[in-house]
């Protein structure tokens, strides 16, 4: 997470993961973890394994440092999202939900190893991810509750709803093309109304 | 797909796999498939290697037998589930997302491996995968649009209301546990409300 990213969490430049933490992106999306070796990682990143074990003590140590990466830049922009909003629960749904589908569009990669590797951390580090994780969860039910207290979204199920939410953004790094016949900004429109759809009840 | 499951479309009774795509499913739902050895999908299975090669030619054939059983179960399920229900879109639309949702909580491992293991199966069998998985898309695509046209569902996305609605019944396998807080027809009922949100509009 870079202060420019936060200044506006709507800019995707491209990614800016460290040299090595790049190479174990592309390499873990394309044959997983446990089918990835050291030596596979510093071919892919150019340079020798001693090269490698200079910066990361193991492989696993890297897959800790490049999850916790790709969360602290979600977390950075959902709460950038957040504080340029208006304070009134629709306002703060709409940016967030925002954050989440832009992330999960532009940042395809980072959300598939990060969700499919949570099963490859060590139990310590797997807790670390999964209340990270959680902490995102945690800020889309405050404002799905903040709006169901407010009368301004009927669902009977403010929490079902927010997770509900959520599925919805990280889905989309499952099936979003760059090349694709949606423009961004029109599915964004769209899935805004769907996620609308969600807390309406 | 066994002929008493298609009776039924809402039991679910232990996963009926063969003995050696049994063992592939645990495999690789904790090692991937690039992780997983013949050697360890014997030893899983109870077999020798060459028990193993006895009934298939090689782990990627394995692979191919065990993501489209899974989808031919999926399929089958929810073509029963069609079948079972009335002739108006909302019915059918219920029927279906329900048959989803179900497949998703009871088939949980079986739909992460088959969605994380896309990316291991050669072009050819991806390519047979897709289609099928399409497949599942156009049955819930086709009820979504007949309920639009009906003007039963409000949406003026059919298509992508038609797939946030998937997402959200795939989404469950991520999170849902049979030891949770919600009893599963609770839950079912809750995301068909979730659901018919998304087509709302």
């Amino acid at each position: 997470m870079t202060a420019p990213e936060l200044a506006d969490w709507r800019t995707y430049d491209a990614p800016t993961l460290p040299r090595v933490l790049d190479a174990a992106l592309r390499c873990f999306a394309e044959q997983g973890y446990h089918g990835t070796s050291i030596r596979d990682l510093a071919s892919e990143a150019g340079l020798s394994v001693p090269g490698v074990y200079h910066h990361h003590k193991s492989k696993q140590e890297i897959l800790v440092a490049l999850v916790m990466a790709v969360m602290d830049e979600l977390l950075g922009r959902s709460e950038a999202a957040l504080a340029s909003a208006p304070e009134d629960p629709s306002a703060q749904f709409d940016a967030l939900v925002e954050s989440l589908l832009r992330f999960h569009m532009f940042r395809r990669q980072q959300a598939f190893v990060a969700s499919t590797e949570i099963r490859s951390l060590a139990p310590e580090s797997r807790r670390q991810y999964v209340d990270r994780r959680d902490e995102q969860q945690r800020m889309l039910d405050r404002v799905v509750v903040a709006g169901a207290d407010a009368g301004v979204f009927g669902t009977p199920y403010p929490l079902d709803a927010a997770r509900a939410v959520a599925t919805l953004c990280v889905g989309v790094a499952s099936w979003y093309r760059e090349d694709g016949p949606l423009d961004p900004d029109e599915l964004v429109a769209r899935h805004l109304v769907l996620a609308r759809g969600l807390v309406q009840g």
